[in-house]
């Protein structure tokens, strides 16, 4: 193992935030970006091509990986790094996402969750503790609490019943950590639905607690933008100013961007890869379904300002090509074409909060994104 | 354009040859493995991960192209290199084939064939000189006559027919090749069934016309192996001993070593794409499968003495894993491991037959594939 984990503040620039988080797999600027490499691999990507997007972590799902090959496997074969062939930090989630939205027969106890797994009908039980063994035995540089998710909406009651849960999990998350830490950091989850008083509430509580980094959880799951973005900006500031904020599955660029004016330093989505996958791109001039027609005579790529040769290179043409013949290759170039423009995005946003420009860049990356693509040939 | 269309032979070994062919986008050192790029891409994989594998020529459908995105679209985009991003050779076969496996409502007059798409059933005309304007569009340094294609079994009266029809449109297809050559190649098919009379009668009459090569088409369709060595046994020393031969649509390791000891210059396959799409590896230890749980925990690379890198970078355990997970990832690196495989049986055949070594290397080669899969763990 190199370096234990840390957090830095290098700038500031209203409430947007430009640091540095080291793990022992090397080190993360913020804000950042990670793509999320489900079942052990980001969804069509070289490990290779992955990292010359500029990525410096990746998310894994415990959910997943606990049912397939197994925790036990990928640390007998020497952790999820080895494994995937990514020599680069890795976060894990706890799991507790998937189970509330993948997973049949769900029952939840004080003591963690039992559940069905979707792939085989097999039982399976997840508490904070064997959830923290599982990250362990990933080997992730950064361990996500077990949290309870809610399905939004959601009675007051129900919400604030769920974020208890979610802290009393955090205690014993801690303790169960404490011992396996080994250099490596785990997160607490702020929960409380649409709330702020909630919201407020379990972020307080979990600074009492004390983590290495703080997430808020239980967001972009259909609620308005402005919602979330509201949640944000008032648990944000609750939160210490020495530790990573993480934003937990946001989200579009839009959404990345204003969450950093609010004060957030790391996220994680499938959007990217997803809708790549789909026949979407995400450009600075927003984003272009590559099926519509208007590109199948296009020689032009997608962005030839691009500093990421696969926008650079292909044709729109091509790319409608590949999108209409459903051919693998298309899905690949499209979900590098997007996971490069978030990292693209995220570098313009730390460096134009280090030079005190942010909300200059916040003008104009939206100006163009709204501006909509180049004009039709 | 550079270079036109030549070929020489560098050595001999018995029957089977070393030689270099010139193409207006570069040299082909044959025996030759050319991977199939269908829909303009070799599925899954990126056109600098096929020119990594060694790949200095690949084979474009004429039949799928015309469709979809059509000629007259790719040549206006520039031509089949520019638009898949691959400078170097491309073959094209003349769609014949894929009319008669593909599509529906087939009219074959002498005139050419009439078809209805499997895409959106419109109907479409293939004629010897259309197929040469579409191969022409398309930019190909090497075009195809168009043949018919029967399947087998045949009566000896319809074998005779279809191959009789084949020789007269080859004459058409040369008289409609002269006026775009343009330093390209256009070769000849030797078609007459599991006949061999009909086949060494084919071969002379289309010596007799002249081409820059010769293909043995209408085999690897389901006969068994023997057969088809025997065809391309009896074929081979009919044409002559200056052109490239090339035997389309196969195959197998073990089919190319045994034809390139008949005298086969140049293959194309789908194998090892769609056999890499479906778990299965191709190693200098036979065929590998990897969805066999065997290979769940087995931390070993493929073939840690393989010149190409994903052969020896990723363990069975996460080959198995992805594939049991059908991700794509483990379908792009299988289908890459396969074409990188097949490319290094090329180069090894090539050595051997220029040291005079190939029957050695044909037995070494032949043991190492019978010997089997490296021990279990």
């Amino acid at each position: 193992m190199a370096d234990s984990f840390s957090f830095k503040l290098i700038a500031i620039d209203g409430t947007a935030r430009r640091g540095e988080v080291v793990t022992p797999h090397g080190k993360v600027q913020t804000p950042a970006f990670m793509p999320v490499g489900t079942q052990a691999t980001v969804k069509g990507l070289h490990p290779e091509a992955v990292a010359a997007t500029g990525a410096e972590i990746v998310l894994g799902n415990t959910y997943h990986l606990m049912l397939r090959p197994t925790a036990e496997r990928i640390a007998a074969l020497g952790g999820l790094h080895k494994f995937m062939n990514w020599p680069r930090a890795i976060l894990t989630d706890s799991g507790g996402f998937q189970v509330m939205s993948l997973s049949q027969l769900r029952k939840l106890t004080e003591q963690g969750v039992t559940f069905k797994s979707h792939l085989d009908g097999a039982m399976f039980e997840l508490s904070p503790e064997r959830s923290i063994e599982i990250q362990t035995l990933l080997g992730a540089d950064i361990t996500m609490q077990l949290d309870e998710c809610l399905k939004l909406p959601a009675s007051r009651d129900e919400i604030e019943r769920a974020m208890q849960l979610s802290l009393r999990w955090g205690e014993r998350s801690k303790r169960a950590f404490e011992g396996v830490r080994g250099g490596r950091a785990l997160f607490g989850i702020v929960q409380g639905g649409d709330d702020v008083a909630l919201r407020q509430q379990s972020a307080r509580a979990l600074v009492n607690t004390g983590f290495d980094g703080y997430a808020i959880g239980g967001l972009a799951v259909g609620e308005p933008q402005d919602v979330m973005l509201r949640i944000v900006e008032e648990t944000a500031p609750v939160l210490p100013a020495e530790a990573p904020r993480y934003l937990m599955g946001v989200g579009t660029p839009h959404d990345m961007l204003e969450a950093v004016a609010r004060g957030v330093d790391m996220f994680d989505c499938v959007m990217p890869t997803r809708n790549g996958r789909h026949g979407t791109a995400f450009t600075r001039f927003g984003s272009i379904n590559l099926s519509n027609a208007r590109h199948a005579n296009d020689p032009r790529p997608l962005d030839e300002a691009s500093p990421h040769p696969t926008a650079r290179t292909y044709s729109r043409a091509y790319l409608h090509h590949l999108t209409k013949a459903n051919e693998i290759l298309g899905q690949v170039l499209l979900s590098t074409v997007n996971i490069a423009y978030y990292q693209t995005l995220m570098a313009g946003m730390r460096e134009a909060i280090a030079m005190g420009e942010f909300a200059n860049f916040r003008l104009a990356t939206t100006a163009g994104w709204e501006q909509g693509d180049l004009p039709a040939l």
